[in-house]
């Protein structure tokens, strides 16, 4: 087993299954990312004017392409999660035509964090998150020819902006092409599920991961593992709830009840309560089948808030 | 604080806001719900083929109404969940033309489970998940005039199916005629978020509320507060996603892979596997901004299965 480093001279935001690797590595071996901030270009300096000039062909700065030898067409490439460290710092914010609310948040907003030890500061109120990382963006090159934006994720995986791909995951990702040609980054220090606002507590991040193969073992699309608790909070949820006979809607109305008991009850701007909810609300879909109505809840741990 | 009874003689299979109630309480009061079998009719005999003739005009099978005094249109209804008993019993099974993945299942398929403790036993290769009981169906009298179908879940709450309105919880549901006129049934003693195969361990039992109102809250829909941990198992979760600019079609799919995964390795059929996702497994909206594709993933806990 051999370890190797990759640094953040070179990203990648794009990809491409006709890139040159940068690493070419054996099954077993670890490798260490030095993953930038995840959209290249926000420093802890930004305020919500520099977003009017932010630049989405820098974004994601991945770190990449690995070539896995081994691997092929058909095999499940294995990664395994093995650590993050952060620098101190992230951001969150709003931009505007992006996220779930876009209808209800048009001008951009832009809020720092403090990451210290296993803690993020929101530096509002005194509420905190636990640090949990993980990689927004885990990819492989495509089948398809031609560059490709990061944003959707897609088969290859890509920004699939799960949190539960944190230390002690493991994580298939359907091989397409030989040697998988592996890229990460999109570091996120918290993060809620269905990350609303857009954002979550994007970092710069070290990231270590250990590779491996599941030799024709044809997954239809990326499959992980990760270890309990799935929340790391005790203490009550605070949940909102909307039905409706569409997902998306009722996602969208979860939300907004959750950004207005924020507001009301907690003292917290709308920009605010937005990007909370990004970082620490979890979006659930409670029942799919009682026709014509769905319910989505989002869920607020209240141990977040300093009593 | 006085505490009530209601029996199973009566159920009352439908919302109507003209009802005579059973029950007239204080604030503060505890009532103690006989709730029989969710749909009133299935028993621990009954096959597949029973469910062929499944009489939908039946089900639910709630108990109530309960007039508060003091709850007024614009309070809210506060609902403290305090105690479930199980018989020992309850079911799942696939109707057709119903779940979220009826095109995939055209057959009845019914599955009878045995609870003992805080177990919900399977029967199938040692499976046991934990008892975490609640109502899936708590509800208030509709605004609108006339009799409702108890399927959908509106404004009024009704079949909201959400699983953390378990022992602990704290409910909120929007008053819309005076004394509210509260009902609830449908107890489910396990159940996944999400409840792909439309049935969760449908079962008998004896539950027991606290009633207090908060005056002129105004909430736009159900809301509650549950206890932490949300997830009881520990050990590790294995996880399917799917990915596309459709969030019901990538719950399908998440589905799906799901059942494939149940099949091909822990050697369930197809419908032993649907009814365990529906029972055991979490259904996630992890991303819905990074468009044009969203990620919902579904999550199954390894601890059900005995080693």
């Amino acid at each position: 087993m051999k370890e190797h480093f990759l640094d953040d001279s070179i990203t990648q935001p794009f990809w491409d299954n006709s890139i040159a690797p940068r690493l070419e590595i054996n099954l077993g071996d670890v490798v260490t990312f030095e993953c930038p901030e995840p959209t290249g270009q926000v420093t802890p300096e930004w305020t919500a004017d520099n977003l009017k000039q932010w630049d989405p062909s820098l974004a994601h700065a991945l770190i990449g392409s690995v070539y896995v030898k081994g691997a092929e067409p058909g095999d499940a490439l294995e990664v395994e999660v093995l650590d993050f460290q952060h620098k101190g710092w992230g951001w969150s914010g709003h931009i505007p035509e992006f996220g779930l609310l876009s209808e209800d948040f048009d001008y951009p907003y832009i809020h720092h964090w403090r990451l210290e030890g296993d803690t993020c500061h929101f530096g509002v109120q005194g509420i905190t998150l636990p640090f949990q990382p993980f990689c927004g963006v885990m990819g492989v090159a495509p089948a398809e020819k031609g560059r490709l934006d990061t944003i959707p994720p897609r088969s290859n995986g890509g920004n699939i902006d799960i949190r539960h791909l944190g230390r002690g995951a493991k994580v298939w990702l359907p091989t397409m092409v030989p040697g998988a040609l592996f890229a990460c980054g999109d570091c996120h220090g918290a993060q809620g599920d269905g990350e609303v606002c857009g954002t979550a507590v994007e970092s710069p991040m070290t990231v270590t991961l250990r590779f491996n193969v599941r030799k024709g073992a044809n997954i239809p699309e990326l499959q992980f593992e990760t270890p309990a608790p799935l929340d790391k909070l005790a203490g009550r949820y605070f949940a909102t709830t909307a039905h409706g006979p569409d997902l998306m809607e009722n996602a969208k109305n979860a939300g907004r009840y959750m950004i207005d008991w924020l507001v009301k009850t907690k003292g917290l701007t709308p920009s605010q309560a937005y990007v909370l909810c990004s970082t620490a609300v979890d979006l659930k879909i409670s029942e799919v089948v009682d026709l014509p109505n769905f319910i989505v809840s989002a869920y607020l741990p209240l141990q977040i808030f300093a009593d």
